[in-house]
């Protein structure tokens, strides 16, 4: 993952070239005309797991990539929202659901695709929900109920593997994990 | 934090309009040209509390912002580097020192200024350190030494109180906090 080219500087519209810029250690996009450096960093997705009595609630993506798998619902954090705030909004957006964030839960490093993902676990504060528009279905489901062979991302099977491990425990301590591009599809 | 305003498409060079995409919720800059929609989105910054023999390795910034003022080493992290590695680096470029990431420490959201900080708890293995260019010094501090009225970034100073108290304890407990703008200074 080392970013796509900016071909032309977003300031003043000049082409870019790609070169290191002093004090720094990589190659940028910069550009010779107003001096903007481009820089390209990692994005934060945030998510949750919303439990509402023992189930999780659930989107079958209705959006490529993986569209017409089961996702837990997430998306990229925005400007001016913490990331609590983004992982209820996207719940809303996607599930047309209601919840209360609780802990920080699960923490990914998914490099090849430059991603820092986030799930906090979350109440279902009702079992008021809809398919959002990237969203074909919305459901809720136990945990024998899980579509394993059908969830959307990597992220996703972890996450849920760990929740039901560490219901039985009554514990859930925040993890920090790594993925690896071959086992995680988007 | 709304963002800057990309003017020119880095794709094709066109001018940008602000407007909301179909199926989107909020306004972005849009190429009408080439009709690539050019988000923003938070910056993670990762960074690590090096410690050496009771001691806290800390550098003196040559740069701005907060010129002149003590911090943890950090910085943006990269495309093609998960959190961690991203902490280790920024330790070898601004006090050129090696160190051993242990465990996550401390989670910011900086919203007024659009970043997500991350601060793991560090081994320095052995007490080689330099000033790196974007540092005018680098020292290690006992708890009694630490420049409290120097310090550059509200950040810097929660994460150290943290780390003094919870050493008592001897638990270091990953927490998540909430930077509001009047006592963040970046």
């Amino acid at each position: 993952m080392t970013g796509i080219s900016i071909h032309y500087c977003s300031v003043c519209g000049h082409e870019t070239q790609k070169k290191v810029p002093e004090g720094d250690h990589r190659p940028r996009d910069v550009c010779d005309h107003c001096q903007t450096v481009h820089y390209q960093n990692p994005r934060v997705v945030t998510g949750c797991l919303p439990v509402y009595q023992n189930k999780i609630l659930m989107c079958k993506r209705a959006i490529e990539p993986r569209k017409g798998y089961w996702t837990l619902p997430g998306g990229f954090m925005e400007l001016g929202e913490t990331m609590e705030e983004g992982a209820a909004r996207e719940t809303m957006e996607e599930a047309c659901a209601h919840v209360t964030i609780e802990s920080l839960y699960m923490l990914f490093n998914v490099v090849h695709v430059g991603h820092v993902s986030a799930f906090f676990l979350a109440k279902l504060e009702n079992p008021d929900f809809a398919p959002g528009e990237e969203s074909e279905e919305v459901a809720l489901f136990a945990e024998d109920e899980i579509p394993w062979d059908q969830l959307a991302f990597s992220t996703i099977g972890r996450t849920l593997r760990h929740y039901f491990e560490d219901r039985q425990a009554g514990l859930f301590p925040m993890r920090l994990e790594y993925v690896t591009p071959p086992e995680h599809r988007d």
